[in-house]
């Protein structure tokens, strides 16, 4: 038997970069780079004018911007094009944290049509694997070849009924779309011997805990050395500080320093 | 051991009221009556005045209208206001066909927020069971209590990765919440010893097959005897035929016909 010599936990992100089928994980891994960041801030906030002001303050830290589009009260469609001169700016991916989870042709109308036109802005979306391939199948039948989807394999929440067949499953639909697929979501090291693929992984607070609806939290050093993360994804640890640039800044820095001990 | 006489596929809709723990799966029981109608018409359109005109023109033969809100091109806040005024007229439920799948916290905005505010108009929403109760007890956390949650417990498309396992564990979660859940989503004749909940599946037109993103049919009679079905979901064979009412009317037949087949 052959030894697989390959472990994208111990290979720097620039070595990485030349194993990514997906346009946009290439992408990804370059601002990572270029900024000293693998850190994803989750803004779920209401308001558009909230949104707007926390992207533009800890823009400068983060490599990607999770948003909820469909959970701002006051959303027009020229958010998108404010947004999107904040992400040029500020050098960072929007990132819709759609959760596609329906059949083909609904998730086909649901990405490019609607009064968000996901697929027009958004550079990467997630989506659950629980419905099967179709709905990969519909994400790509989109004309734009830089478009990239972040699968759930593992969930953060309490009493998930995701178990090991279902992940690894998801896994094998991430390879075998590997052309559509920037990486997966989940909370342990899977897929190792596979460095085009990135990990993102929610629920990380400076401390650990969860909240009263289920969300369980990790602490830095264990979401990047121990569970694997490439990228953590970090909300109300942020969003809810008084200074949210600042707080933004330090978990950069904790991320970067736990990426750097992890690749030594 | 004692032997379960109770069988909902042998039972009257009539008589399976008194078991409805969620108040709108009994008012749902008692339009079907009303209506002799057990048809649901997924109303998969981009534009409003196709939306409302469709509803308007099935109206008087459906039970439920399930909807995807977000695939609205030219959505406003009044098109709700319009469509509960149809849904009044014609005695039928407006039911969003969301498919909740995150964390209880971001659910509850998605399901209250937002643009769209489904919470303020949808008496009934579909919801994965996959991201574990959080997301329930996030709906069932709003303050009206004629809310109806339908769970997907299995799907008509192709490569599901939904097993067995993954189908009790949506059942047993189902009972559990059994106040806020109207009924399953499946495509078999499960949970028949709970007359309570609703079996409603979707994939039925007059001519069995299967779409090119995976979508997979199955006939009226099928769905109704073998499959267990209380609510057929019909789409784009009544909204793509010339005339929808017409086509609506006869679906309403032929699905209430099975139906009284299936408790002679």
């Amino acid at each position: 038997k052959k030894q697989c010599l390959i472990d994208r936990l111990r290979m720097p992100y620039s070595e990485r970069i030349d194993y990514c089928k997906n346009k946009v994980s290439a992408k990804l891994f370059k601002i990572m780079l270029e900024k000293k960041s693998n850190l994803c801030i989750a803004a779920d906030v209401t308001a558009v004018s909230e949104l707007l002001d926390l992207a533009d303050q800890v823009g400068p830290h983060i490599c990607l911007l999770k948003t909820h589009i469909d959970i701002l009260e006051d959303f027009t469609p020229d958010v998108i094009q404010t947004l999107k001169d904040i992400a040029e700016k500020h050098n960072f991916l929007l990132f819709e944290d759609r959760k596609f989870a329906d059949i083909g042709k609904t998730v086909q109308l649901q990405y490019n049509k609607g009064v968000y036109r996901i697929s027009s802005w958004a550079e990467i979306v997630t989506a659950h694997s629980v419905t099967g391939n179709g709905l990969l199948d519909a994400i790509k039948g989109s004309d734009n070849d830089t478009k990239g989807v972040f699968l759930l394999a593992e969930t953060s929440s309490a009493g998930s009924l995701i178990n090991g067949a279902y992940t690894q499953s998801t896994i094998k639909m991430a390879l075998q779309y590997n052309e559509l697929v920037t990486g997966i979501v989940c909370q342990n090291p899977l897929f190792t011997e596979h460095p085009g693929l990135i990990q993102l992984t929610p629920g990380v607070q400076l401390q650990a805990g969860k909240d009263n609806l289920g969300q369980q939290y990790n602490s830095v050093e264990v979401v990047m050395q121990e569970k694997g993360a490439d990228i953590a994804v970090v909300g109300r640890g942020i969003t809810l500080s008084t200074d949210p640039a600042k707080s933004a800044e330090n978990y950069k820095k904790l991320l970067w320093n736990a990426y750097l001990k992890r690749i030594e």
